[in-house]
């Protein structure tokens, strides 16, 4: 069975096409500046990257070229449409319409309509790509959502305290994200932990990006994360704030003379360690500056390592103990700087790194860094979101079949 | 030496007359509703109390009749003004204007002046009592701050990780509030750990009551704390929502069709447990709303024990370690049920209650509740802020004469 994985940004579409006998990617590629000048799409086959550059209206035209790479006869992968078996959707916010990845009929094309709202920059590229995909391509089509992973966080973690009604008419409350990233290596985590002889598990998952976000997964179930209604909140971002006193926001507009719109982009695009820093928004560039002598790259860097180790606390005790902390995402994969410093200091939390795998850790694979006498594993576990996008449109389209 | 300590609000004003050398109070009172209907003080001398019921246009009117009540023949307890050696001021907040308790020449005055609009709720009372104070009694004044505990944060702790110009150029990052409290209970907290030999201490103190905040306290020193920018920030309270994911304002303002500041106001006035419950502000008839079954007060406390437990344990983190928590406050002292709950399963961070003695403790002193093998102490300590102000205006006072 071949699945098609799409994830679609406002101007953007990145997408995989997974052989699910083997679970290897047979090609992938995205396209950028969908509706904007400099449209182009860029896509992988057997090693070779294949650049078109064209003009490309909406997602529509988007997806209609990715089909023409996909049954190019020079580089496609299949020689027609009906190859593909499902197409697997990534979208950002479920609210409370969804709990659980979903096959889009009519129905529920409907429902995703109706919270378009709560996620206002993701969802609605994702519904104008879902509805591409049902034009273009006669095959069933399921939507796996950022959210659906945290659904099981108690009433206590997730909901904000604002007026109880204002919560049930609004659904504005804790959703977190990174929901498929979380769950995947959390599993990897248990499975991991299993091999050890350990059944029982309190794990925190770091996922450190551009975006980042923590979770707490006791047992495989998630309890609590750091994102919230949005996923502005949490932790210090690439050009994110994180969370922030919320009085502190009516202040930051009227200082920046901006209206309550544009300061939730500024929180958003102007912040994080981009404004922390003066420096980039991206954690090698932070990492570099700090190494050259920034003190405000080194403050933007400080911040990151103070609020993951504050999250490692507090998930501890919401769990009542801690057995596996997971690094994942780019600089949770990447970062052996940053997983030194989270991790530094915490013997008496029966946190213990091993500085030696920790800095040697290959790249692309798990590995467990963690001390011999540490009680608590510190685990690298590369992300895949595609390929548990894939998993799980597999296993509804194959539901449908019964 | 007598101190007068007073604490205005924007229409009531508190005080206490201080004999500083027992530290015992002479009277006490508060007057209410100043520029408002149905204005009136009631003053306590000797165990009786005094209600005189006056129309007070402003703070100055109300600061005579507390003049009136001290020096009364009848019921007062001192001559003339000049009995009183100095006026301690309670402000809440400091901006970067102030890193102490201050005596307030016209210098400082201006300097306070110029930073009412970081507590536009609070500061300009305490402005208008200062000035009411320094026109009536001849006598040094001297401002004690609730922020300037907390001014020993670093920087990854107190900033937010908004563009740094803009944090240089506003002052908007986290102060921290109640923190005369905290420093005083963490003060009466690291004698008790000498006296028990523990020379080095990790504190985490909770000011638990309508207002509620969290303070990580290591040798003596703040390192972090739960309120920010404004008294909002953090821990759910009585009306107040604590911190929230800063893009949910917008939403929350859209759905209620708010304006920023209106907005501000519903989060400091019409959430925290009064909106989650619906039943009210209060803590008392929250619990035995939730005794009776309300499932919404008991969702509200579970909210307020849950995100208490996780500052114990980000907190921990923070400070590397941990020996103390202090319950203080109005439920803080007085509620042993939200004690036992924050305390609860632990064990594993070497914090266990004595369930027998949190019961039983007695009000008004501070009690050790943790349990013999708890190898982390847990304290109740009755705060005491009017005395805090009272020996820092003191302290003060005398730095002036050398």
């Amino acid at each position: 069975m071949k699945i098609l994985v799409v994830n679609a940004g406002s101007s953007s579409l990145k997408y995989q096409l997974i052989e699910m006998d083997n679970e290897e990617v047979i090609c992938k590629g995205g396209v950028e500046c969908i509706g904007i000048e400099g449209s182009k799409i860029s896509h992988k086959v057997n090693g070779k990257e294949y650049v078109i550059e064209k003009h490309l209206a909406n997602h529509t035209d988007a997806f209609n070229l990715v089909m023409e790479c996909l049954t190019n006869k020079e580089y496609g992968s299949i020689s027609s449409p009906e190859e593909i078996s499902a197409i697997g959707h990534r979208v950002v916010h479920s609210g409370e319409a969804f709990d659980k990845s979903t096959y889009i009929d009519d129905e529920a094309l409907k429902r995703l309509e109706s919270i378009t709202h709560l996620a206002p920059l993701h969802n609605p590229a994702s519904l104008a790509c879902l509805k591409s995909c049902k034009s273009i391509v006669d095959c069933p089509n399921v939507c796996v959502f950022d959210t659906v992973f945290h659904g099981t966080m108690p009433k206590k973690a997730k909901l904000y305290a604002i007026p109880y009604e204002d919560y049930e008419a609004s659904k504005i409350r804790k959703y977190g994200f990174h929901g498929t990233s979380h769950k995947f290596v959390s599993q990897e985590a248990i499975k991991y932990l299993k091999s050890k002889g350990l059944n029982h598990s309190s794990i925190i998952t770091c996922h450190l990006g551009n975006g980042s976000s923590i979770t707490a997964v006791k047992d495989g179930k998630c309890i609590d994360t750091s994102m919230g209604m949005t996923p502005l909140d949490g932790l210090i971002m690439g050009t994110r704030c994180g969370c922030m006193d919320p009085a502190a926001v009516e202040m930051l507009a009227e200082f920046k003379n901006m209206s309550i719109k544009e300061i939730t982009q500024y929180f958003n695009k102007k912040c994080g360690f981009l404004g922390v820093s003066g420096v980039s928004s991206d954690f090698r560039k932070l990492c570099a500056a700090m190494n050259e002598g920034n003190e405000r790259a080194k403050l933007a860097f400080d911040m990151f390592v103070y609020q993951i180790r504050k999250y490692l606390g507090s998930y501890s005790v919401a769990m009542e103990g801690l057995n596996c902390i997971v690094f994942t995402g780019g600089i949770g994969e990447n970062g052996p700087v940053a997983r030194e410093a989270v991790c530094e200091n915490l013997e008496f939390m029966g946190i213990k790194i091993d500085k030696d795998l920790n800095n040697n850790a290959p790249r692309g694979e798990m590995v467990d860094i963690s001390a011999k006498d540490s009680k608590v594993k510190i685990l690298v576990i590369p992300t895949n979101e595609e390929l548990v996008i894939a998993r799980e449109t597999e296993e509804v389209v194959n539901s449908l079949k019964r």
